[in-house]
């Protein structure tokens, strides 16, 4: 027997996917991909897509007002959808509740789920109540795309540019204010605000993955939320690609490194663990290591063909979006690296986060 | 504040519905459906439901196996698809896992799963796993009708019959036989087997409610998962009728009827509470009381109009399911009654599962 603190949540996914059967031809893309792609006919895509925020594990109910929280489960999920260039449709939320769950915290709870729905035209239409030990929210999200402007994390080819929309590492950083109180003393109010808007709040890149899926550049597309590096794993893992990203062109969050600067890196390697452990360059850059492997920011991390990136640029733009070029796609038999500042190259390490931290 | 174990499951969902602006136009059914309907386009149906399942709530891990638990998280869902005349089509999986959750555990439940997906064409294409204190699996399926064979909770009329298809109580005796397996010695064991089997493994009847869908002369319908008494009303609710449920007309299961001839139910009024409350007419025949509260037989509950009769039962006849005439359909003013053997007329209290046990 193995336990799944053992396999790892990776492990795990890939142990269970072995007992699916071969797809139907209508399956585009099934286990292993955050988002289900599937056929609807006629060049319709289905998009289909979960993710479930637990009490004491994904949040801390004393430090996320349910409003807030309402609105971070709407974005994870409205990310996802956006990631893949599609429209996001309609939510069932299912939510675990233990009997003592106020009714006026889960209203708050829908209207911020219904504020960060409503700028999208995105319905809830139902779902599931039950009891739980634990305040748990599932929330399912179904979107809609084409297959002309399908990007799935599998198109990559070597020579293709690495691009990322926006910066890094703000999510990261307003989560150690989350769980460091006494952190926030020393960090000037603006980078605060910042970094936990960036947490608690993120802002899921719906029109611009649209942008970015209708320009017929990008060959993959994700949303950076295991963290830039893990999440590169996936789309080298799918397109059967090496990568190598430039330390120096990665764009870490000012914010965050406000954030960083003010905290007593040698002082939290316990807290680390439990919330998604420090990528290995971080040791001599925090900020910079929170870019790589924080996780939860959001952004869009794109491939795109080299003749592209005026095109892609140019459509973003529009937007007031700014994508910037981090790295480039290589065979898959060169690795995958990060190019530090002194020229020598470093393997890139996922260190992202793994639910049962295996690994 | 009020506590969601004094709102109760249906009136905590009142609540938030109340938060969730007016649908779009594509919005047939939302909130307070088992499933949500939304138009595709060009007359196509998309079906959305959700369905979790949580250890020590809705199922007791060492009296399940993983295999079987599969089977029921499978047909719990296929079912709600079905009693809508669809046809299921992709389940997504979340599952919320304590760290000690043997990986082989999930491999038999993904199992088990499997096999009951496969005859209807289902794949499994995606989910989510996360840290949760108590092991729960939490389904969503999506499945596909035409607009032109929809059928809602919504459409029955005054002068409707009232079917039901099988027998019912067989699933609330099973449920009895895993709560108290003393029981078991006294019970015979074919009567066990048939009860269990409807408990842990039930059956979704999704061709029966294409077939039943297809004839056209059913106006509403739903799968008997609250309880025969709690279904009919969502049906009274959302039609805005009343209805007459006629007891001598209830297809108790033989096999219930078995079970609770063997259970003394003067002994076990605390165990009643946690599992759903007895129906009322339970007091004088607990087995037509587990028919008609018991809940989780996911028989297919329909109306239909009057001239139809012959119409759906010689198309069911060729799929061997017999569907009964159980009552009729009312004018909403004239209530929802019971009629006793001797004539008289009993209110039909709902007496289904709350998980929070109000009302």
């Amino acid at each position: 027997m193995t336990r799944v603190g053992v396999t790892g949540e990776f492990g795990l996914i890939a142990r269970l996917a072995s007992h699916i059967p071969p797809y139907a031809d209508d399956v585009l893309e099934g286990i292993g991909d955050d988002v289900a792609v599937v056929r609807l006919g006629g060049g319709r895509i289905l998009l289909l897509t979960c993710d479930i925020q637990v009490a004491g594990v994904h949040f801390l109910t004393d430090r996320i007002t349910p409003y807030q929280l309402g609105h971070r489960v709407a974005a994870i999920n409205l990310s996802d959808i956006g990631a893949k260039g599609g429209r996001p449709r309609h939510f069932l939320i299912s939510l675990g509740l233990p009997a003592d769950t106020e009714a006026e915290y889960l209203e708050a709870l829908y209207d911020g789920l219904r504020a960060e729905c409503q700028p999208f035209g995105v319905d809830v239409v139902g779902g599931n109540v039950s009891r739980l030990a634990t305040l748990a929210i599932d929330a399912f999200l179904v979107g809609e795309t084409e297959e002309a402007f399908l990007v799935t994390r599998a198109g990559a080819r070597a020579g293709d540019l690495v691009l990322v929309t926006g910066d890094l590492g703000a999510s990261r950083a307003g989560l150690a204010l989350v769980l460091e109180p006494a952190l926030q003393a020393s960090v000037p109010e603006a980078a605060a605000s910042a970094v936990l808007a960036a947490h608690l709040t993120p802002h899921p890149l719906v029109a611009e993955g649209q942008i970015i899926a209708r320009t017929g550049v990008a060959t993959a597309m994700l949303d950076v939320s295991d963290g830039l590096a893990a999440d590169l794993g996936h789309i080298c893992d799918q397109s059967r690609v090496g990568v190598r990203l430039h330390e120096a062109l990665i764009p870490v969050s000012a914010a965050a490194a406000v954030v960083a600067a003010a905290r007593d890196f040698t002082a939290h390697a316990d807290a680390e663990r439990g919330v998604g452990r420090a990528w290995p360059a971080g040791n001599d850059d925090p900020a910079l290591g929170w870019a790589l492997g924080g996780g939860e920011d959001f952004q869009l991390c794109f491939t795109i063909r080299p003749g592209g990136l005026e095109t892609v640029r140019a459509a973003l733009r529009a937007r007031g979006c700014v994508a910037t070029v981090i790295g480039e796609i290589l065979p898959e038999g060169e690795g995958r690296w990060l190019r530090r500042r002194d020229g020598s190259d470093q393997p890139l390490a996922a260190g992202g986060w793994d639910h049962f931290g295996a690994g």
